[in-house]
C-alpha cells in the first residue's frame, strides 16, 4: 500500500515540485501529518500549516505560490480538494478490495459456488447450497450458513455471521461482529407461567448499497421477510426485529432499536439510541431526534419528531426548556393558590 | 429439507385434492406464498387469496369447497391452523437440529466429553475439563472456555463465547454473537485517579430452556454467580451485568441494560431499552415500559411502571401528556401572575 | 487451578488451625461457600456463618478464637480482607495469563512478529506486518488485520476484531466480541436522494491500561486517529464514533454511545444508557447520570448533570419529581383559571 509521489502526480495530472521518489503511504490533514504522509491545502486559512507540516507531499492549487520556505514536496493541480477526495476513495476501495484468494485454513461447502476474484480469509465458513457472486470478499471468521445467497461486491468483514437462507444484495459493507438472520424474539404464553418459543421461518433480505456498522443485528422474520432496502445505512449496535421492513436510503444512527413489523419509510434520517415499538409505519422523509421513543405510526411524510412519546421537533424543544423549569412553575402556582386564598372576599 | 405433499398429507391426516408428487419446500402466509410453499386457509376473509395463490399447497378445512376454479393443491383437514402450527414447530425444530457429526477443523480438548448425536461445526473450540450434554449443537466459531458445563439439547449459534467456568442448562437456544461470562465492570479508585481492575472471579449459570438473542453479553459475577433462572427469554443487545439474578419465566426486550447485583423477579415482562440501576430488587410479575429507568426496588409484585424514573404506567402517560403543552402551561401561569398583579388593590 | 490449605497458607504467611491438606479451588464469600472454597471472615457479624459454612478454609484473625465447633480449616493472618484480597488478585492475574503457546490451528503472516510467552489460540488470525509483545494472550477467534500493534501483557478474549492499522497499548484487557476500527458513519448525500459512502482510512489508538468491556464497538477516524487514552474503563456494548477522544482514567458504564468527534475529558464517571452528540467537548471530572442525553459542551470540569438535554444533577432530579406532578399542576391551573375569571368584575 505505498505509492511514489510519482505514481500519484499521474494519477491525478498534476506537476511536481520537489522530490518524487518519495513514498506515501496514507493520507492525512496537513495539520496531523507526518512522514510518508500525503495533504491538501485547498482553504488558504490552513497556509500557515504548509511551513510546518511534516508530510512527505502536499496538494496545492496550480498557481500557490509559498509565501515561505517549505520543506515538503508539492504536487500542483487544478482542484486540491477535488484531488485529495478522489484519492481517498481509490485508495479506500483499494483497501477494502486487495485482499484476494483462499486462505486455509477455511470451509466452503462442496454445494456452493463463489464467482471470480474472490477473497476467503482463514476460517471463514460457507455453508450448503450457497450461490455468491464475483469480487465478493469473505474476511476472516465469517460464517455464512446454508442456502444464502450473495451479490457482487460485497464485503463481509471478520466475524459476520448470516443465518441460513438469508438474502444480501450487491455492493453491500457489512461490519464485524454483524449477526443477520438471527431468531425473532416471539413467545407464546403458556398456562403455567413458562413461554413457547415461536417458530422462527422466514429469512432477511438486504437489497444493493447496503452498509451495516459493527454488532447490529437483524432478526429473521417469523415468517417471510424482514427487510433492507437498497442504499439504507445502518450504523454500530442497532437492533432490526423480526418482519421490519426499513425503506430505500434510510439512514439509523447507532443503538437504535425497531421493534417487530415495524415499517420505516424511506429517506428518513434516525438519531442514535431511539426506540421504536412493533406494527407502527413510519412515513417517507421523517427525521427523528436521538434518543426518540416512536410510540405511534407517522402518516405525514416529511416530519421533523423528537423526544419519548416523539411529538413535533421544535415544540418537543420548547417543552424541554420548560421541564428544566418544573419546580420554579410549581412554587409559582403555589404562591398563586396562596394570593388566590387571600384575596377572595 | 424438501417434503413432498403426500408426505405432509400422511403426517397430518390429511386428503389430498389435487397433484400430490408437488415439492414442498417453505411454510408461508397464503398471501405471500410462491411456487414450493405451503399455505393455510383458516379465516375465511383470507378466502380470495386462495383463488390467486401461488402455492403449491394449501391446507384448508375438511368440509371446505371453492367457490372459484382453484390452481393449487387442497390438504384437507379438521383443524387448518393447528395443523399449520404443528407443521411450523416441527420444521423449526428440523432446521435447528438437522446439523450433525463433527466439521473439520475443529478443537476439542482431550480433557472434554461430549455427548451423542452432537455436531460441532468447523472453527468451533472447546476448552479442558467441559461436559458437555446429548444432542448439542454448536455451530462454527462457537468458543467454550475451560470448565464449561452444558446440558442436553441445547444449540450455540455461530459465534457464541463462553468463557472458563460457565455453566449452561438444558433446551436452551443461544443466538450467535452472545458473551456469556465476561467480566464484571468493577473497578477502585487509586490515588493517583486511576483504576484499578477488581478481579472477577465468578461465574454465570444459565437454567434451563433459556433463550439468548443475538449479541447480548451476560458478566460474570465477581465472586458467586450470576443466574439466569428457568424460562428467561432475553432479545438481543442486552446488557446483564454481574451478579445480576433474573427470575424464571422472565421476558426482556432488546437493548435493555441490568447494573450490577440486581435481582429481578418471575415472570417479569420488560420492555426495550430499560435501564436498571444497581442493588435493587424487582417484585415478581412486574411490568416495565420501554425506555424506563429504574432507580429503585419494585417492592411490590404485579405492578405496571414506566418513565425516567419509572412510576405507575398510566400516571406516567398522563404525566406525558401534559409534558407536551409544558409551554403552554407556562404561559398560562404568567398570564395569570399578570391578572393577579392587576387586579390586586 | 487448585492449591493445598498449606500453599495458600505459606503464600499468606499464615498459621493452620485443621487440615494442611485439603485441596481450594475457588475463592467465595462465607455464606456460599462450598466445598473446595477458601472464603475469610473479617467483620464479625458475619460470625455465625463460620459455624455452618462448608467451606474447606477459612481465613481469619490471629487472634480469632471460635466460639462454638467448627467443621472448617483455619487460616490465621494479621489482616483477613487484605490476605484474601492480595489472594484473589494473585487468582485472576493466573487465571488470565496461564494460557501459554500455540494452538492448532492458527493463522500468523510470515511478516508479523510476537514477542515471549505468547498464546495464540485455535482459530486466531494475525495478518500482516504486525507487532505484538510479550506475554499477549490472544484467545480462540481473535482477528488482528494487517499492520496491527499491540503492546505487552494485553489479553484479546474469544473473538475479539481489531481491523488493520490499529495501535493496543501495554496490559489491556479487552473482552470477547470487542470490534476497534470499523468504519465511522459517514455518509455524502447525492441529489438522487442516495448516499455515497465516505471513505474511513483513519484508525483507533489505544493507550496502557484499557479494560474494553464485551461486544463494545469503537470506529476508527475518517482521517487521524479515534484515541482511548491511558486508564479508562469501557463497559459492554458501547459505542464509540469516528475520531472521538476519551480522556485519561475516564470510566464509562454499559450501552452509552459517543457520536462522532466528539472529545471526552479526563477522569470522568459516566453512566449506563447516556448518548452524546458529535463534535462537542466534556470538560475533566464531569459526572453523567445514567441515560442522559449530551446536547452540548459541558466547560466546567467537576460538574454532576444528568437528564435529557443534561442539566445540573440535583436541578434535574427536583424536575424528575415534579414532572410526576403534572396532571395535578394543570388541574391547579385550571382551577385557578376559574377562579380568576369568577372574582374578575
Amino acid at each position: 500500500m505505498e505509492f511514489t509521489v510519482q505514481q500519484i502526480a499521474a494519477l491525478l495530472g498534476g506537476e511536481i515540485v520537489g522530490n518524487e521518489n518519495l513514498t506515501i503511504n496514507k493520507l492525512e490533514k496537513i495539520q496531523d501529518a507526518t512522514s510518508g504522509c500525503l495533504a491538501f491545502l485547498d482553504n488558504l486559512k490552513y497556509e500557515v500549516h504548509l511551513y510546518t507540516t511534516k508530510a512527505s507531499a502536499v496538494i496545492v492549487h496550480k498557481d500557490f505560490i509559498p509565501k515561505e520556505k517549505i520543506h515538503t514536496t508539492l504536487i500542483k493541480v487544478s482542484d486540491p480538494r477535488a484531488s485529495f477526495s478522489a484519492l481517498l476513495e481509490e485508495y479506500y476501495k483499494f483497501i477494502n478490495f486487495i485482499k484476494k484468494g483462499v486462505e486455509q485454513p477455511s470451509y466452503m461447502a462442496s454445494t456452493s459456488i463463489m464467482g471470480s476474484n474472490e477473497y476467503r480469509g482463514a476460517f471463514s465458513y460457507i455453508g450448503e447450497n450457497c450461490i455468491i457472486g464475483d469480487n465478493v470478499k469473505l474476511y476472516p471468521h465469517t460464517y455464512i450458513g446454508d442456502n444464502v445467497t450473495i451479490g457482487n461486491n460485497t464485503i463481509l468483514h471478520s466475524g459476520v455471521k448470516i443465518y441460513a437462507g438469508c438474502i444480501i444484495g450487491n455492493n453491500c459493507i457489512i461490519h464485524s461482529g454483524v449477526v443477520i438472520g438471527s431468531d425473532g424474539f416471539g413467545f407464546a404464553p403458556l398456562p403455567d407461567g413458562s413461554y413457547k418459543t415461536v417458530p422462527q421461518v422466514g429469512n432477511v433480505i438486504i437489497e444493493d448499497h447496503v452498509d451495516i456498522g459493527a454488532n447490529t443485528v437483524i432478526d429473521c422474520a417469523t415468517m417471510g421477510s424482514t427487510i433492507i432496502r437498497q442504499g439504507v445505512k445502518l450504523d454500530n449496535l442497532i437492533q432490526i426485529a423480526h418482519n421490519v421492513e426499513i425503506g430505500k436510503n434510510t439512514v439509523i444512527a447507532a443503538q437504535t432499536g425497531v421493534s417487530g413489523s415495524t415499517t420505516i419509510g424511506e429517506q428518513c434520517i434516525i438519531g442514535g439510541q431511539v426506540g421504536f415499538v412493533g406494527h407502527i409505519t413510519i412515513a417517507n422523509k421523517t427525521s427523528i431526534g436521538a434518543q426518540a421513543g416512536i410510540a405511534k405510526s407517522v402518516l405525514k411524510s416529511g416530519q421533523s419528531i423528537a423526544g419519548t412519546p416523539a411529538f413535533d421537533y421544535k415544540s418537543n424543544l420548547k417543552s424541554m426548556v420548560v421541564y428544566k423549569k418544573l419546580p420554579e412553575l410549581q412554587a409559582k402556582i403555589e404562591d398563586i393558590e396562596k394570593k388566590i386564598s387571600i384575596t377572595k372576599p
